[in-house]
């Protein structure tokens, strides 16, 4: 691939963003793309209010992945006592048991969909509005949807709803930049400035730097490269709180790159379980995987393995004494090293992106740079990142048989 | 594929299973291969002694998705008031979080590793036995391992640990029958029985089916034949409680078959929530998956989506009218039937599993039939399903490490 082909994609994506097409690599530094002033003033209304102890958040893929990822990332850094509940598949068991634990009265709903009209999130709100009751419509409710289309727009500005607005150009699966994921955010006690100012560094960092020496973009081209022969990627995070950042990989990597017959496979996996998994298939499997391991330097507290006076015949367990005097976080990495050296002895490619710790402005870069990486990519395999054509046939069939299959007494 | 390759394959493992190499065959119908009076009479003694209130499960891989799923998916027949709490990964900010929200007194730590030195789960069993205190363990810790070998049944035996024995012909993935997965599938208060009684019934119908009839051998011959070009194959339950069942399918899948350069990644899903995630890849991406999605007939309160009285303004709200009568349960059937014509007439190829209802017999059966479907397919793909040997790598760095950055204290 030589250095104009990257050209020509960088500038490309760079031509779009200018045009207002796509908003996610302006929206840390643009306020009417974020919204962060109107979500931290409604967040921090409702949080003065006093009134609620839960926010049940109405949500599926694009408008639920950023927000739960970032939440379960920093949990230990929510200042809220809120509790979150994401209802994103609209399963009857789960439901049920959900809203046994909740109380109408103390209980914010949010509810998001950028069209307005997704089947699994309208089907929750009007459960979640019969169940508030219409008289809590206006206090215990708030719809982020686009700023002028759809039925739930329509729905909120006829009842008086508090609303907050999803800017058009910034599709699903690239808002958590957006309220979808301020609003949220601030609500748990979260600094929203902190995380917009991480994917602003990255930004700043990316706009600064010649294209052919950006890691995003040489990682982006290496994929590419090995697209034909490599077609899976492993998304593998040594902390259990950045596993739900794998699951928001996995939709933004395969929703954006998925068509044309092209795309990569992506797999989201956690160390060091994972490895109690699928390292077998790693690495004596196919030779059709690329590994990207996540790593987390330094953690408060990494709990210490006990040395306990067992007793006399203490020497005699070997797994025991390998282990005391050990943390759990240095096992983590211990492992992650070991998994990473197992691949690479075996020629089975692997990166790592390291985070210095969990915190906002960390999250916020890390969000930013995958998204990058992932327009980048898209750009250089000539497919457009930032649709998703094949997702539309299954609605029309649904659509098709939630008509047909109407009871007669409707 | 001619009918002596099935029959080659098939009488291979038969022979295998009546040699007593693999023991998940003849767990359902060999009392000493499951264990279940065993575990049946100390879960009994347990929950009569009325101390405990959570379980502390520490258990990786193998020894933790069997639990972890099969609760997971019947946990509303769950009759005792136990609260699980599954430790796989020793990640310290999770143990932290865990441990902070129990008490010793009222805690019984389960520890499960066949080998007895798992480094995860002693380093956690280290941690927690340190937590209880050494006064407590003869009370509140249930040990299950192997019946001879390893640290934790030396130490077991050594300190007067209750235990309970994975029989040697049994693997980790294919422990479910053992009292890896019956032990607290009783102590939740769920029947083992009829979860043995779901295997077996798969079993007697394998035993009497000639091969080429047989279901589950016709499709691991079409995975087999498709191999070279559809190497991806995607688990898509359409219900939140089957979601862990894609994880541990994930291990079966990845770790039996993934050797000798051959294999397929297995890849987990949950409908409705990932067809905002993957559909878009699965159809419009390489043609190189095979979908296996899975559905719930019966749910016992599918939850009505209502009709609200909105007011004069309600016909303008086409999605709200469109779900309004149907029922959740409704939507998810729906939608899967949906993604299932949208991949058809596409032409990818996928599968559908039905179950009847979530209960103990239906997973019994859809474990078994997996984990044959497992064997078998790695019977005519030439590997061996029931070893591991690529993890082995990963656990002699680690342990080098662990004995190389041994602080000079030790």
């Amino acid at each position: 691939m030589d250095a104009s082909e990257w050209e020509q994609a960088w500038t490309g994506l760079k031509d779009r963003f200018a045009k207002g097409e796509v908003g996610f690599y302006d929206s840390p530094v643009t306020p009417d793309l974020s919204q962060q002033q109107e979500s931290e003033t409604l967040a921090s209304e409702i949080l003065k209010s006093g009134r609620f102890t839960d926010c049940l958040f109405l949500g599926i893929g694009g408008s639920a992945l950023g927000p739960i990822s970032f939440l379960a990332a920093v949990q230990e850094k929510a200042s809220s006592a809120m509790r979150f509940h994401f209802a994103e598949n609209p399963d009857p068991v789960d439901w049920k048991t959900t809203l046994g634990r909740l109380s109408p009265e103390s209980t914010l709903v949010c509810v998001v969909t950028k069209s307005g009209t997704t089947f699994e999130t309208v089907s929750q709100f009007l459960a979640a509005a019969e169940w508030l009751g219409r008289s809590r419509l206006k206090t215990n409710l708030v719809a982020i949807t686009d700023p002028s289309k759809g039925d739930l727009r329509a729905f909120a500005a006829k009842e008086g709803i508090r609303t907050l607005a999803i800017a058009p150009p910034i599709g699903g699966r690239f808002s958590v930049f957006s309220p979808v994921g301020l609003f949220p955010a601030r609500l748990a006690g979260l600094s929203t400035s902190d995380f917009l100012l991480g994917a602003k560094q990255v930004r700043d960092y990316i706009e600064k730097t010649p294209a052919e020496k950006n890691p995003l973009f040489i990682i982006g081209q290496e994929f590419v490269r090995q697209a034909s022969r490599r077609s899976v990627h492993v998304c593998m995070p040594y902390s259990n709180r950045l596993r739900m950042i794998g699951d928001w990989f996995v939709q933004l990597w395969g929703e954006s790159l998925g068509k044309d017959g092209k795309g990569f496979t992506p797999l989201a996996a956690v160390g060091a379980t994972d490895q109690h998994s699928i390292l077998q298939l790693l690495r004596d499997g196919p030779d059709d995987k690329i590994t990207l391991f996540l790593t987390v330097d330094h953690v408060d507290d990494p709990v210490k393995i006990p040395k306990i006076d067992f007793g006399p015949g203490h020497g005699e367990y070997t797994s025991f004494k390998l282990l005391q005097g050990h943390t759990f976080q240095d096992l983590l990495q211990i492992e992650y090293r070991a998994t990473s050296q197992v691949l690479t002895r075996q020629g089975r490619p692997n990166l790592t992106l390291r985070l210095d710790r969990l915190d906002e402005r960390a999250l916020g870069a890390l969000y930013f740079a995958f998204s990058v990486l992932t327009a980048f990519t898209g750009a250089l395999m000539n497919v457009n990142p930032f649709d998703q054509p094949g997702v539309e046939e299954g609605k029309i069939y649904t659509r098709e048989a939630l008509t047909e299959q109407r009871s007669p007494t409707d």
